[in-house]
């Protein structure tokens, strides 16, 4: 199955695309989508949806995993990200890919087996599950990678068990 | 000049077309997008979307006056609120029209003359101002149409003095 981690942002998003069969992990393809600053939010949409488009109809995935969004930091950049996540989520939509959220607490208890590691930790078991020889960059991307790891246990332990997937599919209330 | 008010959200998004002509305003219509409760965000966002754009390819408004966005008060319907947000911005930015963002305060200055009016007194002087026999309702769309409204001031304001809007074109940074 071809799994989508999308990191969503409006400056950047981070995209992991990794093809799962039978509990091992293929690393396909990542990388960043980025947009100018210094010119309008809607155009910055514009391009986020456009170029997340153009990804999706290029590679074809199959399920695609999101960060869930929390503001507990900045929320002037909370803001920013959800806009960027929401016309990330409604090209998903359009395409009728199913789409299913991760908190970070997951995302490390699936890729680490630890709720509580540190982001290094995280990056480096991404690295050794997909075989790369260097940590992905940017931090954005190897988000996304972590992301579509954690989608791909949680899948494949429906598979293997016919139970539902324990990722919950994004809903608002 | 043409001008569509829109009162962002998930649940409920208040739309008001408004015709501002020489310093006066004609109601053209007002109304509200809704979508269900109980599908995925990503569903939701989807309708917002498609809906947003029939409602401007039905209108075709000249310039689109939003809300600014703040959280003050239920960070969750922010989130929420900031993912429609998003994809009605897009909606707009995909037909080119030009969007101009508000903060209640401004409303509030433009369409009662008082940045700390109250919500009732606002509702009520977008009645008079647009000659309708009763308050319009739901809130939403009330507020759709004085966004509207304070919009067609500020480009009044432009159009007789030849300064700049004094509405700030949404940008993040």
């Amino acid at each position: 199955m071809l799994i989508l981690g999308i990191d969503p942002g409006v400056a950047t998003v981070g995209f992991g695309l990794i093809e799962a069969q039978r509990g091992r992990n293929r690393l396909i393809q990542y990388g960043t989508i980025t947009t100018p600053a210094g010119i309008p939010l809607s155009d910055r949409l514009l391009q986020l949806h456009r170029d997340m488009g153009e990804l999706l109809e290029l590679f074809h995935p199959e399920e695609v995993a999101v960060e869930e969004l929390f503001f507990s930091k900045n929320i002037t950049t909370g803001i920013a990200v959800a806009h960027g996540r929401g016309v990330l989520l409604l090209a998903v939509a359009e395409r009728g890919i199913p789409v299913f959220e991760y908190t970070p607490m997951q995302v490390k208890q699936s890729v680490v087996g630890y709720g509580k590691a540190e982001k290094r930790q995280v990056m480096d078991m991404t690295r050794r599950l997909l075989h790369m020889d260097a940590i992905p960059r940017p931090d954005d991307a190897a988000d996304a990678l972590a992301l579509a790891i954690c989608h791909a246990r949680a899948a494949t332990s429906l598979i293997n068990t016919d139970r539902r997937f324990d990722a919950r599919k994004y809903d608002t209330r």
